[in-house]
């Protein structure tokens, strides 16, 4: 196993600990349980947003952790959920008074765990609420999820609900904002090479030197096909189509009900891409794929998108939401209307994500 | 091969052709000879910043375009440099009036190219100077280098020089902080992997799986010795080591003598790191290595730098000169003064360094 690590079980604490002393301005870290926060929390006024996930995908969640973006986030080990604990603790320390929201990529584990912190944190009365991201058209089940994963759309959100709550938006507000973000949102993603996690020490899964996975999940999971390598204008093809050719997609997603002081389940239906829309084009490196190659996709992507009728008004390009060294890449298409676009272009100022400060 | 390109000659005017296309508001592009450079050039009253070199380092250089940083930048084919050509139609694009600054990492063929190219602009009447960067500690002589090569401070330069060239600095005065610059920034590099350039199809080098290259050059050119892989902390402290012990340097260089109208060679010293020292630490990766493993390589840096009594005043952590998708990393070291904590902190909005705007 070939990586810049010192021992495989010291990988996040160090990681934590690097990041807070090149970031001090930034960011602070809690150890035991860990997580990351913004230097200035809690910022008053304000509802605090919290994600987390599995380590290896960065710079999300804890690269992401500043103005306009994060109040804190949760890596749990390489690939593996964080735990209530760490999600409580993290809600104590960043929540104002103006309530915490939760942003949860759809993985059994991560959802579970952040239902069980939001629990936690309402008996220690913090007002909390949930939105989860699935927005991989990929597959319908996979290996760590019931329904669609989360994948870049998660990137998109953290932005544009950061610079929504810095606008003073409610918790309520923040929850519908995410949600409509979700359901507007589709991805899809493709490794060239697998990714070997520190613990395991072993590539998570085989290729052959020819092979590609189209499809594949953040953390190796199988995608829908496995495939003889194609040029970046065929891989951007299948990607692109995948995911503007997606009809409507319908799924019941758990919310909390305050009136009822339960979770409910919910039927929330994807509207499908339609010429004319207005898109935000996130091209993403899973890690390994040099910076060189993410515009050729981009150039294609853009081919695809006048020849379907979407007009792209934003854009996003380079390593967002990784898989260790993995190569590969993957696209988001987000659609834009005139709230989300003022709130992407608002200022954000985190580790992993910057401009306008 | 494993890549995310169509045809291996197709990849650097695709690479342009998509960067165009995503950012339409900071950089165009001129195909045929292919440099990209700022959508608002000629900028008037300014100093225009001209770099170029081999491609398969993105961001450098032609990521590194837009307000603060480079006027344009010129790729040659990957690990190959551009041609005078290129450099010449560059410069009569960019310049304002107020003349060029050509910026050159010394490799042989980039460092008489570019010298060819200021001969011609000249004789087309541009007012044209040079600064050579050649910061890596690693190794005297290299494979396409007499005397050290230039690696990370180029990165910083770049930053530091379109600052000052924004602030109105004049071409001599700009020239001059260049070699301030360059004396004052010390680099060295490691790989754990090997990269593939397109148009060989094979991997530059090989390393066994229990191997690493240490003083790596950025297009795969041997370094100081091969080892057993170690740990983070042992990487980190050979190549932090290695540049804060490296003594004062002493070689000749090229530079225009605007009244002889000739070359002429001037001795160059660069004085040692000593305690007590300000200076900004640059963690980079090769591009393969993901970014979990950065701050792993920053932490042991802080703490090195701290036994040494050298002050951590600004830095810079990410991929900026990359050598495709090789697994490594390189460190960078450059005393700060006043001027060029001033210079750094200013804004600067390129495709891949961008903050302040």
């Amino acid at each position: 196993m070939k990586k810049l690590i010192n021992k495989p079980e010291d990988v996040v604490k160090e990681e934590l600990e690097g990041m807070a002393l090149a970031y001090p301005d930034l960011i602070k870290i809690h150890l035991d349980p860990d997580f990351d926060y913004r230097a200035d929390a809690p910022v008053k006024g304000k509802v605090a947003l919290i994600s987390g996930g599995g380590s290896g995908h960065e710079p999300m969640h804890g690269g992401l952790v500043g103005h306009g973006m994060l109040d804190a986030a949760c890596p749990g080990a390489v690939f593996t959920s964080p735990t209530p604990d760490q999600m409580l603790e993290a809600a104590k320390m960043v929540n104002s008074g103006k309530g915490v929201l939760y942003i949860i990529k759809n993985y059994t584990g991560d959802v579970m765990n952040f239902q069980m912190a939001a629990d936690m944190a309402r008996d220690e009365g913090i007002d909390v609420d949930t939105i989860i991201i699935d927005d991989d058209v990929a597959v319908k089940d996979s290996l760590y999820t019931a329904g669609r994963r989360g994948v870049g759309t998660t990137v998109l959100a953290e932005h544009i609900l950061g610079a929504a709550a810095e606008k003073g938006y409610t918790l309520q507000e923040l929850a519908a904002l995410g949600r409509k973000v979700n359901i507007n949102g589709r991805s899809m993603g493709m490794a060239l090479t697998s990714c070997t996690v520190p613990a395991a020490g072993k590539p998570t899964f085989e290729l052959g030197e020819d092979e590609m996975e189209v499809g594949i999940g953040i953390h190796g999971e199988p995608g829908r096909k496995r495939m003889k390598i194609m040029t970046a204008d065929e891989i951007t093809e299948i990607l692109a189509t995948s995911i503007i050719d997606d009809g409507p997609y319908t799924r019941t997603l758990a919310q909390w009900d305050k009136d009822k002081g339960d979770w409910v389940d919910v039927e929330v239906t994807d509207p499908p891409f339609k010429k004319g829309d207005e898109v935000l084009a996130f091209v993403n490196s899973m890690g390994g794929t040099p910076d060189i190659e993410l515009p050729i996709i981009y150039r294609k992507l853009h081919e695809i998108c006048e020849k379907k009728g979407l007009k792209i008004v934003r854009n996003l390009m380079g390593r967002y939401i990784t898989s260790l060294e993995m190569q590969g890449c993957s696209i988001t298409l987000l659609k834009m209307d005139d709230e989300l676009k003022e709130l992407w272009d608002a200022p954000v100022h985190t580790p992993g994500m910057r401009w306008g400060m």
